[in-house]
């Protein structure tokens, strides 16, 4: 790959996150192609899930590269040469000045590496299916699960002005989604009848669940014509429930990050509004350790962070 | 009830119809109330699936009486008395003149009656998820099963100026969908080889088929952030294959019927463009004869009509 429109970088003095979807990458741009306009040498520039499209396809042309057929991605995308990227382990990256986003010089780097997948993930489909409420109008949104994506999509959520409910199997979550997150309420997805009492309350959820679990309590919960927005992937299939769709003009839909121009704006509406992610900031050589904690669903809160180079006492 | 706001109609010249459905019901008007600004005695009236709604929640408001939690069906709807209604299989029929619809005299009315059910029920969906050709742009639309409603869909979509492929496991219906409704392409839903050609080439699929079957291929053939409507419900809860839809930010959603505003705006629609339902008008008593065709699956195109007051050679 050549120079001439890429840009190299490693992080602020050698520093470098990620955090454990290996594609979420923030760093120091340290050398810039000959056509590069977007960053100098110095620059904070990010790099999400992809790192590579088509650039000619449908999907390109309306800034959709997230849904290009040929997208690369920035974790294990094979090169033309048939090498594997190695994404956010890497401890420097090479990449086409279109894939990487400007980062604001005065937010902390660290919460902002989740921004690139767990942010975008949120906010494209709040953006997209309409549930960012417009001036004069209110809307209720819930957020399934209490992870790394889930609270982003509280954060993004109350930025946007929505009321925030946040439904997850575990109690003990109650605290922090309401007092440290701002969450307006919150549902016990096995407690019937609070759920029973917040039937066709909600104008969209974002569920960001991949453990399997039915829909159709979440289907009950949303107002005529309300969406669900599913953000992760079970593995078995769940059932769908087309009746209760029916009769509610109801919609599931599926979303995948973002566009690159999306994912820049993203980053804008985060930097003006202070969301970051909150992230525990490791050494390289903690990775088994943090791998064996999100085993075990060890009290992680929300995202591990690399700091790769080991600089990170330097910079923060 | 009182005839105050309410009209009484019972066909034109003594004549009624309906279908199996027992909710799709046009005729004339014979009397009407004191405070009934739309109707006078001997003008065609409809009324479809509903007869009454609460006037006062959130989906009343704004047009949607078909979502209204205290929907009154049209057939074995309870009065307040406790009665059920009869629904088409009356011969005459009281209803809020909210509730009934104004059909253009110059239509053939058995061919109109299907409309107010089978062509509400496609006609919504393609209007209220933006599958209607903007002047400029193209949709290409699926339409799956062909039969009452399948072909009001196929009728709709291409007045609306769509590119149509019909979807069906019968191949002996390629004829009938391109050669007399227009379609611009057929697919058999086996066979794998055209279904894999026509990939991600459609803007959205109407699904009238309430038999079990896969929706894996028809989000398959979904452009990105396309949209399968289902407008029929399966028995079994088909498996939700919740990957593709977050590949391609595909929807699935359900729509039933409309509001009392859309289903005028489509039946003005249908005068305008010559829309009528093929129908296969039967005096009342071939009725057990007719449920037993429909129930073979003997060659009914498509709807049943029954002629109530057996009179249609007087008028038609």
């Amino acid at each position: 790959m050549s120079l001439d429109c890429c840009l190299l970088f490693a992080g602020k003095k050698n520093k470098l996150y990620d955090h454990f979807c290996r594609h979420e990458i923030v760093g120091q741009v340290t050398k810039v192609g000959l056509n590069v306009k977007k960053f100098k040498v110095g620059d904070v520039a990010g790099v999400g899930c992809m790192m590579g499209s088509c650039g000619s396809c449908e999907n390109c042309k309306q800034d959709l590269e997230n849904y290009c057929p040929k997208m690369l991605w920035t974790f294990s995308g094979q090169y033309e040469d048939g090498t594997r990227a190695f994404g956010g382990y890497s401890n420097k990256f090479v990449v086409e000045e279109h894939f990487a986003v400007r980062i604001p010089n005065d937010i902390p780097l660290a919460g902002v590496a989740p921004l690139l997948c767990a942010g975008i993930t949120v906010y494209s489909p709040l953006k997209y299916f309409g549930l960012v409420p417009q001036p004069g109008s209110k809307k209720h949104l819930g957020v399934v699960g209490l992870g790394g994506v889930g609270h982003m999509a509280v954060k993004f959520a109350k930025a946007f002005g929505a009321k925030v409910t946040v439904i997850s199997s575990s109690p003990s979550k109650e605290k922090e989604a309401v007092e440290q997150l701002g969450a307006d309420s919150f549902l016990i997805s096995h407690d019937h009848e609070k759920l029973e009492a917040a039937l066709g309350t909600m104008d969209g959820i974002i569920d960001t669940v991949s453990a399997s679990h039915s829909l159709l309590p979440l289907i009950g919960l949303l107002k005529t014509s309300g969406k669900l927005v599913l953000v992760g992937a079970p593995v078995e299939p769940p059932e769908l429930p087309v009746f209760p769709l029916i009769m509610g003009r109801k919609v599931i839909a599926g979303s995948a990050i973002g566009g690159m121009k999306e994912t820049q704006e993203m980053i804008d509406f985060a930097a003006k509004h202070n969301i970051i992610a909150d992230v525990e900031v490791i050494p390289m050589d903690y990775v088994n350790t943090a791998l064996e904690r999100l085993e075990k669903g060890d009290n992680v809160k929300y995202r591990f962070v690399i700091d790769v180079a080991n600089t990170i006492k330097c910079a923060n």
